[in-house]
């Protein structure tokens, strides 16, 4: 027989099983929760958030005098177990939740209040802690949840600014190794003026390297909250004191100056921040997906593609096909990209339907955000330590496509002006030939002047090929 | 120790724990999985689905003499036996997998060989039965996981229709009760002509029917696969009979016709019924959205706002506001939409993305659609059960409301032309009186006159107001 | 010095240039009106149908004695010589207007009801014919605005259809010219088992019928409306009557039946069938994108992409480059897809965002529906006349593909279990054989048996391949 | 009889009316333009950004001695020229282009080149002046779009951050005029603790503050540009010095320091900088949107909804019923964010699409970015100047609400823990009493203290509340 306690609340009262830390009002809940059978704390950091939030209310409050100092203690206390994970279990709640995630607030509250109350008097209730009067004293689940929301992302931040650092080095290695490859290069898929695949890849770690630029400039945002406003903004219920004695703990515990946004009113209304962060987060996915559609266009193949690199082989592709590699990495990837930008428009329908004082679309918020970090923290790390990393390229191939571009016929028109090099391009198309030879061919230049000029590797590099050039026309007088 | 075998694919060898089904090209993708911590077994429909398809395969391919009977045989058991649940932690892949969702197939040709090996020779291996020779004969990753995720939906489906008709069955009842419950109506947010709650109740239940009708012209496509094409549509690699031999199975076992596209080029190409469902799911979704905004606006309350329904109250409303009460399921249902819009442009971004002879974005076809799939028909039922079922009038506070609206004199404009109708709006304004003492007031109608004719009820009905207000303008003689 | 005249409503009087047939409530709109700078009539369609309605309602309200028959048929009129186009610089109003467009509908009773009265009486005034009370009897921007969206797709609908079953017969065309031409498969951009040109093209005709079919569905919801709704659906201020004949005339207008939805108050709250339209022109112009993209690949060279179709040149493709042409219609096509996907997404917000009795974003369906009405019609005949139509193939460089790939050793592996197959697909990437080559040099086949079996073109026809793989296997004795 | 010339390019020769400007290539792509009949020009920014590209560019190929000084000369008033203007009726392409805009670079090569080429000679042509090989000196389309869209964007940006400024500045006003108007608080839409409108709308002010700000910080990336990448980001074709000398004088032209970005392969793959101005443009547009929801809920009525303010009226608000007044501005405003946020999508998907060397989706960045601009530039000044400078608010009936909200029991639940808070709402809901009543009969307080404790002007100020709240408590030895 299970042992049952009975709880209230303004809608009557309860029996719970009494080894369960959460009380009546997530009971209440439970009947409407599970449409995604995924509860909120699959991703954890808004517990913890929470924890630490009820943690810092718990000193503050103990510290300015309006709540016992034993009460204190035991709330803080709770807090810290509950961060070691072990009270995971006791929040069944389902990811999404009406109500501006009062009741996630409030399992808190009853998690955190139940043990509290056992740890001052051996048993679970509401005899010394109560899970509203004290372990929520000061606060709203509208100042709440909102903050936990920007403290939670501070590791998701963290962990994404790594990520991409690490990604943007093992692409500046790959730049490095690939600086000597001449290719063909490519605008509208068609064959264009070459450059090395290294220039190449020095644009895709350039590009990580902005994002991880871009995502550093988010982090102050989420040490700025909107703790103290209580439950419409103007801070009703709080004690004397207790907003600034909050912060000063928040910052303590968090070991980085924790700060109120300047109106919380407009804080209430408007989550821009995490549009901001979404489209970032946007913007990563994106960048990512289009690196991988390069991976996979430059290694299609193996006989009929473009065949300039070799993407990892990491399982068979093809469950009828022997011998097909499929670049799966990428694939992932550039999926992972919808996802992150329909989760981006779900942020933005939230934001957009704010509404009065407080907008309390929670749940699409938390959920579309933290599933979006969650991809892409973990993308970031299989792409760069099993694709790129192992990436290489097929010079040969490179350097065949090169030189056989009829764009080469650039130089003709840059240096004999663009009629000119039209009817280059026009000779080379009718007879096969490539630029090299036609330019011979056409009289236009003897072979020592075409190999020098008709150089894709010179051509990759502005700085040398300018001079040349410009030597050439002198020697011709053209200029 | 653990038990360990060795298994071998293109890429080499691997030891692999002889407690698992699955094998070495299950376990090289693990390498790379994870990103959503969520395996594609999470919606089960898939793997079920293949496991159908395998078996009518085996069936098929025993029928036609390509595969030895003893073969088939065991593979069809290993399928029933999948079919039970009992391998579902055999499948550990993620969500999120490149390659057209080739791991996933081969992860169940994996343990579908293994268990059949063993059902024939007492051990796991290829012996008897090889994941891609027998298990997969006559198929490719690229028929079977576009037909799998079609004949997964048909769970879905029903389960949606039923859900939506039983919403709509409440709605009517509500419909009903709530038919002499006369009230304002509102267009741009603004007190317009009277209807009843019933005939606002009535566009709920015949939209939510609508949209059962538009589920249900789905269910054809759910059965229209692309079997048979084998890797890129051409069907090579089946021997002959196989196809005609599989459908005749499949149609048995799932106890209707299954057919292929007519065109399986196309049918490879062009993942559009995916995007017609999601499409269907996310109508389904904005609409419930929309319900549910009006069960917000119009339970908005308690003393400040339209109080003409009272939603259910689950759970209290406030961490620190007492009695607060929040219309949650309603807010749930709304922030579900966002998800629901949201996972539609990441559908419709993989099939634009689409590419020559396959579209390979099942990864994110599958989590988005069965993702809308999970969460629209649990949050059929908690809407319908703990919130429409519950839901009461203040049929005292609509009648009032519908008698102060200054919109009551269109009754005017339509008598006596409208801009008699402005004046009286006018006079109502200055004057803040209702349009039935106005009209008296000004002299238009006699009290009796405004009695009959400035009647909101009367005005819900236009068969009985038109011969009202016809029989008033004749003896008016304005007509 | 311009002629003035005196026009009143309910905020006030206004003089208006007499030379105009809008009239004060069109002026006052006009202040807050030019956001886009495009006025609503910029797609006339609506305007028309609102004429057409107009008209309808006129004589409708004539027949049953509820207007005089003078009024009646000087309205008719006035909407005639509309519909000719001759007033279409009389709607100034911008695309973006909020009160679901109730200026645009008294725009237009503004103007038919001057030039009716000026028909009646010489000049223009409410002296006859008042806009409100008679152009407008019966009738409410709530009914005509949604009704006039329906009706104003019926042409567009027509169009579409139309110009897809162009483009399906231009691709069949092209898929008998390119029946025999036998090209590389490709999955994941990774080659895979051969298939024929034509048959890519039969995919691409198959998918354009069905979106053509599709497409076709959607015309009779163009012919259901919400007309004798009224204000809120319940039809009030309509004279008894008029709904019957107003749908008589407008089912003659029209030339096929014009019919109301069944449930008004459903109609008034739920524009589903916009989002449904929507969503189909979203299929549309990303199946057309999908096979633009392939066409972009397909061409891809001239000399270091797969070159395997020759996209008619338009013009030149660079200012730089010479001889560079690019695939400029399959990119127009690709971008447009851009916008329908992005207008679907305001679409799908401003079915969300419905409310209460009405649905108000008129102007967002408006804009956003008819603006891809308008581009994907146009790209239709463009992608058709300027790209598909001059479309060839590079029949070698498609032969020499189809026979280098290594996927044709599906064949062993049908024939001889998949890993014999592996094994022949091992020696090919080592050494760089092709796979009929290998098969002899590995004692598989002999130089016969090779030139039999690993066909391409075999391998594109199932029908007679399976025979001939199963022959191959019965002399090996291996069935 | 129209005077002709002839023109050629690699595809052959053409005819051209000898008044246009523009020549053979625009002509060519003629022919596949108005998809959207709508010029590019229709947004002229790109035009005149490009017009000051070509011109700085003459100017500093003039200055190192690669182009004739006359030529150099003419051009330049050839650009001064476009940018009066005076040639933007010889721009006739199509916003929706492919070739990544190839043909519009070309239509203005084409342009200025005829009109320096006139200037030199007295006649068009290439005599002296070749559209590519001088105005197109050193450059492509492929640096001179991208760049010409940055330098394009900054007068919207400018116009914008000045709107958002005026609208913060009259926000700020009507926070100082509501200071006194004290009301109830909503969260969920139901009745919460009170708070003045002055708070409300300093909430306003501050976000879109904020707004401001995160539109400033996109103004230095207006300035970072690609140009001296030419055609694949080497810069090849450009003559020695040349860069350093555009730079010069195109910051010279804007008056402020135009700078290239330290890697243009990067540049020339990734413009990431779109999608971030365009989600900042959503950010601002939904902010909008979230705004004129709340004008519009608290202006419902004006008999049966909120009626907490008045929004200005503009216009009557309904065909049929009489005093209608809708919100029309705040519904053109919500609708315009639909507008915004799928173009959003529009320009995301054109992003993640990207390929290889240049990302060529211009048409979509171009046509979505500046509807954007154009729509929330224009819309900023209606809402502040037709919308928010009008508005007034309801003192009295603010002042009911927030007097009778059972929230107020707040104070309870503060004063007294929060189970006695519950009891008290519980005493209001039974007997429809108000908190202040409640206290009193309940026992809870004296009048006097009622009347000072439960104010919601009180509450509404955290600092003054706190010391009367504690006072109490101290008083009742609760502390």
């Amino acid at each position: 027989m299970t042992d049952l306690r009975i709880e209230r609340d303004c809608l009557g009262e309860m029996e719970i099983p009494n080894d369960q830390y959460y009380g009546i009002q997530t009971h209440r809940m439970e009947k409407v929760s599970g449409t995604a059978n995924l509860p909120v704390i699959f991703y954890p950091d808004m517990h913890y958030a929470l924890a630490q939030i009820k943690k810092a209310a718990a000193i503050a409050n103990g510290k300015i005098g309006a709540m016992p100092a034993d009460v204190s203690k035991a709330i803080a206390q709770a807090c810290d177990e509950m961060l070691t994970g072990k009270f995971n279990d006791q929040f069944p709640l389902d990811m999404w939740q009406g109500g501006g995630y009062t009741c996630v607030n409030m399992n808190v509250n009853e998690v955190i209040g139940n043990r509290a109350n056992e740890i001052l008097t051996g048993h679970k209730g509401t005899e010394k802690v109560h899970p509203n009067t004290h372990v929520n004293m000061g606060q709203s689940t509208n100042d709440t949840i909102p903050s936990a929301t920007h403290l939670g992302m501070i590791g998701r931040v963290d962990e994404l600014i790594k990520q991409l650092e690490l990604l943007a080095a093992s692409l500046r290695k790959k730049e490095e190794e690939f600086k000597d490859v001449v290719k063909v290069g490519r605008t509208c898929i068609q064959d264009a003026l070459p450059l090395t695949l290294g220039q190449e890849f020095s644009g895709y770690a350039s590009v990580v390297e902005r994002m991880a630029r871009k995502v550093r400039h988010l982090r102050p945002g989420c040490f700025e909250i909107v703790m103290g406003g209580s439950a419409v903004g103007t801070g009703f219920s709080a004690a004397p004191g207790y907003k600034d004695a909050l912060y000063v703990e928040l910052s303590k515990q968090y070991g980085e100056e924790v700060k109120p946004m300047e109106n919380l009113f407009d804080g209430f209304q408007n989550p821009d921040f995490i549009v901001e962060v979404s489209g970032v987060l946007k913007e990563v996915a994106m960048t990512l997906s289009k690196i991988c559609k390069d991976f996979r266009l430059m290694g299609s193949g193996p006989r009929s593609g473009f065949m300039e690199v070799n993407v990892p082989a990491l399982s068979p592709g093809s469950s009828i096909m022997p011998g097909k590699i499929n670049p799966t990495v990428p694939e992932m990837v550039i999926q992972i990209s919808h996802q992150v930008v329909g989760n981006d428009v779900a942020i933005s329908m939230a934001y957009d339907e704010g509404e009065l004082d407080l907008n309390v679309w929670d749940a699409t918020f938390y959920k579309c955000l933290f599933e979006n970090f969650q991809l892409i923290n973990s993308e970031l790390e299989i792409l760069r330590a099993h694709c790129v990393d192992g990436m290489t390229a097929n010079k040969e191939r490179c350097a065949q496509e090169a030189n056989s571009s009829i764009a080469l016929s650039t130089v003709v028109a840059t240096a004999l002006g663009y009629p000119m090099g039209v009817k280059v391009a026009h000779y080379c198309e009718q007879t096969g030939k490539n630029v090299r030879e036609a330019v011979v061919e056409m009289g236009l230049m003897t072979v020592e002047e075409a190999k020098k000029l008709v150089d894709p590797m010179l051509m990759t590099n502005p700085h040398a090929a300018g001079p040349v050039v410009d030597a050439f026309k002198k020697e011709k007088k053209l200029i």
